[in-house]
């Protein structure tokens, strides 16, 4: 057994875990697809309590109502090995109101590449967040 | 819809994909736990063909033969949109001879936080890699 905790370790709080999530632009989402668990990155807003990421229609397929997704973020430094890590957990629906999705169009900007027909809303019911300082 | 592909997209080769997998330290290991998709991070070697992680065992239960995982890493850059993205799908089991256990230990050193109890070999079935630049 290895404890692999050579830094020193911060527990974030839940708003702390999403104000930081904000300050980056992307991070990877984690569903499952054909009973195979999937991940993509992707690029994301922070609106409030909710993470709007743009995916791949397979994240939240057109005809299901909603999807249970993780997703996760970090600024890890693979050399200094520093930063800190998000994770939550929780629903995902396609965001449908054309005012929302205009809305959210003007705030993502999304740079990742994929063909992205899906603007994806995700509430979280679980977050985690660590800090590796 | 929106084709996020502003940047200039190369894919890459399973033999550039595992390479370029072997020049970082950590990635993230996703998998299924209680009927949820799973992501932690983790630290990494490749050996091979193969990806040898530190896990915590709910990875791979004890009990469990093989559990299919997909795995990642990336240096996609949160400043310059520039990096490169590998994610891979395969069969994960937990190493359990002696021998390997102590090469592998000595190649990790693994630096993530949790209580690694589980080194894991990933035998990836699929390989994807991208080169934003």
């Amino acid at each position: 057994m290895v404890d692999g905790g050579a830094r020193e370790l911060r527990e974030l709080t839940n708003d702390d875990a999403l104000r930081l999530l904000g300050t980056v632009r992307f991070g990877r989402v984690v569903f499952t697809r054909h009973a195979l668990p999937t991940i993509r990155p992707v690029n994301h807003v922070v609106d409030g309590e909710h993470v709007i990421i743009y995916a791949n229609p397979s994240v939240v397929p057109m005809h299901s109502d909603r999807q249970v997704v993780s997703y996760e973020a970090d600024t890890i430094d693979h050399h200094t090995q520093l930063g800190w890590c998000v994770i939550l957990t929780g629903t995902a629906e396609a965001v449908l109101e054309s005012d929302e999705i205009a809305r959210y169009e003007r705030q993502i900007d999304p740079w990742l590449p994929g063909v992205l027909h899906r603007i994806v809303r995700i509430r979280p019911d679980i977050v985690t967040g660590i800090e590796l300082c």
